[in-house]
């Protein structure tokens, strides 16, 4: 099968980055290929980012023919009903995946994300989405997107603090990382907290394998109707 | 003060209608002028219309440069939290300014909106705005957002059938009118029906000149901080 | 048009100051009167004092003949239910349109009254209203209401410290000041901490004329039917 | 141990009628007295009537002295918040009593009150005390308080109908009779209907007796705390 | 009356001191046993340990046949769903009666169990019970069940120390001792702390005597109907 | 990697059907054993059962020592959390991964189960895991789990009734079929009525395989903390 990952900001690099990752966890027989907006926001960071990418990668899901399902690989899950409108393969966003595997590992999460102005929007999907008691927080560590590229020590410093925190003060079990640019760091921080640690980009690819696997279909009726014209 | 009207489809006439509705609803000294994107959806009517319109809307309110305040005129208050980020004016969406109001003049109130396609996101919105304890149905009349404008007796009849149900099964007691196309209905059918039936436009009209009354600016703290590039 | 201000409490130097404050936020051609029961409590302070007042207001109300719409000027919305009862005018709460209009200028924000006992109400009606998801935290500044009439140094600087922690601890994004005597210390504390601070007076007063201006009516049918005998 | 059971309403024959059927819920050493204000309202229908009679009953408990727990006779628990501030013996009302016990039977039950006025104000009892997921419908049988006194064959009809109807087509499994006038009927309907049919007077005479068993007390911290003058 | 007490874990000692708390709540008349299981974990911390009694409760009330009703004496209502299917007898847990009576004395109360793995199951409860508006925290004091028996001043010391924070941090009014080996603290932590500190083992068994005293039957129909083979 | 399917009754029969299904969708490389107790209910019919079978489903997790996850293969997700505890390895439910995947499809779906007594432990989990904005409806076909084997057309007939009335009265997008008996049906099904129909043997199946191909691992800090003894 072939899964066709949609990176909604226009950096490349990190497109690569999330394609890379997102290979390691293909079952044999799945192929995936990654794509980007070429103009657009360099980071999605809040809800303007958000929607004035949304016809970029429309346009882009509708000029590509050839895939079983769509992953969304950023953590506000960008354009997902309007996604699934236009197309009955499953279409997958990371942050609900991540939530939901959280979900079935613990009995109560938080999700650490970049800045303060992508809380809200991750706190109305959770919510939305129906998990609000199992997750029970959503907090900013306070370093943007792009700065995660880098990953200075500093940077890895304060996520750490933070995991930290959630645990001793609100009794959390399970960690997920709210931004794509976390993917490389679940690993190395669920051994050293010792509980579990997820990113966006495992689950998502591998919940989209899974539902073409069971040949499941978007509903065309109601919500996700075909559009009338596109 | 001046208000801004942002029709979210390319239908002029009906953006003209929206305008002359409005402005019955001006409080002297309010100037009123509406405006609606070239290019886009005719008519909004479910996720895929709504997305996809949103940028224009956003460049669209970015080049009118003199309001005090921006109402959104489709029921699915399109693009709104987006919007807020581009401005510390207020922005009220139509569609949450109806179910507010009918929340303060009954204990339990249905919208009625054109496709079925239209409600889960209006449902979502709802359930947002934390009104659906208050708001007991969403529910589709069948009848397209342009049909409206025609307004036959035959979908005329749809909609009175449909009140009609709501108040004998469902104890509804007061009704929203969940499209911008509707706006003249609202005074018959509160007449006929003889509980209050809501259009937005009015709330959406008098919403935004209230909280520029009172002096309100959108918080650029969090969610709605201005975007890094716009 | 003509608004009738009710102040639930006896302390008519509350109720001139109030009235002094409504009148700011009369739209041209709205005349605003102001009046309180002469027997009951000085203020209400919880359960107790709001329970005790709603006959005498009922009877302020019924001789009041002259009114389009009617605003509680407590911000327990004191009596709302039972008063919209005797009337098919409007009446709007200035603490249910405090937390409407906060709910439109930011994703999250908090509501700063007076006692620990005033708490509970009006955390259950912002449960009630639906907006317990915006609405983040109810907390007591522990100054009385009588208290903030003379405001010395001391409880304005209780108020600050209360908003710089909910700005701080919870990413609060704009703060609602949960009592009437509070009115004029909004523009300065929104200034002071670079959000939006709203008071209720001011909405109370915008959205009644708001509704009056749409030619709103109290649903007679289910639960504001006119009572049997009153 | 002595319970007082004020009746919120004027209709002494209606206070008799309860103080018989309460003394049958008396454990051995109970006593059991029942009174009711003299001026207000002759039944309590809707938010008006509750409304007006709580001063009534607060000045009729101040006189009481001797007791160690009130029952609030009425479904909708007329004034229960405010007259829990004035003593710190246990206060229960029927409504929530029946609701509580109910949900100990049956893992969905129903309410059949009086008039369509009381519905909204038993659903937001309902909501606040959190049983919403328990308790699926609350329905009007369309007859009057008073007339539930000499309850005549097509009274008894209407109430069976729905009783069948709520069963047949939302699987309810208890129902509770939301209304003291209705307390004669819960042994027979629950024997024709086939499943656990409930009245609030029992309840609530029986967990105000389990109350003071074990020496509870109602909080004086917070929202119950003593008024600052009563 | 006959109410029988199931003690879920096998620790003899614990059982003797929860039948000997339990029989001070005895109404006049009433006879109350206690029996535990006599294989099967030894406390029930967490949801593996409540899970694997379950059928050994179910056999040992099946054996009793001379009863009225069932208290299950554990906070975590051990197989409160299951044994309801057992019998038409009222079946009540102790964490639901406890939760009840404090959601009646207070406007908000917090639940103090023993370790961190039986929060969840707890917090799940009461969000099924639709008690989580009341119920602001569920927390854990660190102390093992049994280690609850011998209580020395370190662990009292610990207890008190949580809910001096509770009170002051958290705005509680009342508390919930969540386990039944801390029957014996109430009252004192109650006089220290000047707040409503209730246990569950009085609230369960006067509860259970109420529900036997209107004779209420648990539903037979739906969810609790008696099981096709047992 | 190898997946253990716990079917929790101990009709053999059907446990074989459920392993045939299951191995349709296990990716390359995956094995797939399926067991069930040997003792205890033949079908899972309601909370009785679910409960009884639990202890017997663990002591048949602790022999099997090779897997890399287990699904729990009855809807109502068997001992979910127990099982949890006693490995770190995933555990997934059918009913939870159903209502997952059904909720990724469509704005709203409904579960169509076996008998009324199964309804409420299966909306409960539904409403703790948080998909009851979701799911609208949980109804029983009435037909028995071990009916389902033989399929008769009575009773397919009146499944296909159940689900054209759920389309067309409440708007259902998409089915789930809330019985592992079902497994067979879901394609014919979702092809005749046009909107996605799911079982949950294929959901549980490829989720279970995804979180193991992440390397997922239950949290071990708090509710599915290591039993002290098993």
């Amino acid at each position: 099968m072939k899964i066709l990952v949609v990176n909604p900001n226009t950096t490349s690099k990190m497109t690569e980055k999330i394609l890379e990752s997102a290979r390691k966890f293909a079952f044999p027989g799945t192929t995936i290929s990654a794509s980007n907006p070429i103009v657009g926001p360099e980071s999605i960071q809040g809800y303007y980012d958000a929607a004035v990418c949304v016809p970029q990668i429309i346009e882009l899901i509708k000029q590509e023919k050839d895939f079983d399902a769509v992953v969304i690989s950023c953590f506000d899950d960008t354009g997902l009903d309007a996604i699934r409108c236009i197309t009955d393969k499953p279409v997958i966003g990371i942050g609900e995946a991540a939530a939901i595997y959280a979900g079935r590992l613990a009995c109560s999460f938080a999700i650490i994300t970049t800045l303060s102005r992508s809380v809200p929007g991750i706190e109305s999907n959770i919510y939305k989405y129906g998990l609000g008691s199992i997750c029970k927080k959503v907090v900013a560590s306070g370093i943007p997107v792009l700065e995660l590229e880098k990953m200075d020590p500093v940077a890895l410093d304060r996520i750490n603090v933070t995991i930290h925190q959630l645990i001793r003060n609100f009794d959390i079990e399970a960690i997920v990382l709210g931004c794509a640019g976390m993917v490389d760091l679940a690993n190395k921080l669920s051994r050293e907290h010792n509980i579990p640690v997820i990113e966006g980009i495992g689950c998502g690819i591998t919940l989209a394998q899974s539902m073409v696997k069971i040949g499941a279909k978007t509903s065309k009726s109601g919500g996700y109707a075909q559009p009338f014209k596109f």
